[in-house]
């Protein structure tokens, strides 16, 4: 890590955002996945609350700001190739904005094989 | 959802491609994440082994194709925005082509808050 917070190795996309996928720290469940820019990293560090970059509104988010839904981070770990985020968090309510506990409650793909 | 297998309402991004969280099934650890395209989305569900989208060599890949270190594939779930993977499976060997088990052993952002 060429860095003591992490922050210089990270590979942000051509846009500039990173994948986060956000489990919930103890049961390990996935809760969702969002998009974060340089700056949303540096807040979900400084804040313990997880920011995502909206793609859709072009606009920063602080998960629960509205819904009171908070994630508080417990860890952020980076990946071998350093352009994906896991985000341990202590998720408060619902993660899914349609009121699921996860967002991936919503279909299946039919595995054939 | 609109087809019974599920693709159809699949959003890919401009590129063409989805990210796919791997998680193991059982122990509910995140191995990795990778990307996928319609194509390798239909190889998965077919062949029940986990295909990527190599955007560094523009090719498809079988994850363990050359390590062994194949992705049993037991669920592939869809989220809210239809626009982000879930697959399950049973993982043979490390997840890492560096050899950790999981991706996700390689650096962490401090957290300050």
């Amino acid at each position: 890590m060429s860095s003591p917070d992490g922050f210089d190795r990270l590979r942000f996309d051509a846009a500039g955002l990173i994948p986060a996928v956000i489990q919930q720290f103890d049961t390990r469940e996935v809760l969702m996945v969002g998009w974060m820019d340089a700056e949303a990293v540096r807040r979900t560090a400084a804040t313990g609350r997880t920011t995502f970059w909206s793609r859709s509104r072009q606009e920063y988010w602080v998960k629960g700001e509205t819904s009171g839904h908070h994630q508080h981070v417990q860890q952020v770990l980076v990946d071998c190739d350093a352009d994906t985020l896991l985000v341990l968090v202590d998720q408060v309510g619902p993660a899914c904005h349609t009121g699921t506990h996860s967002c991936f409650e919503h279909g299946e793909i039919k595995v054939t094989a």
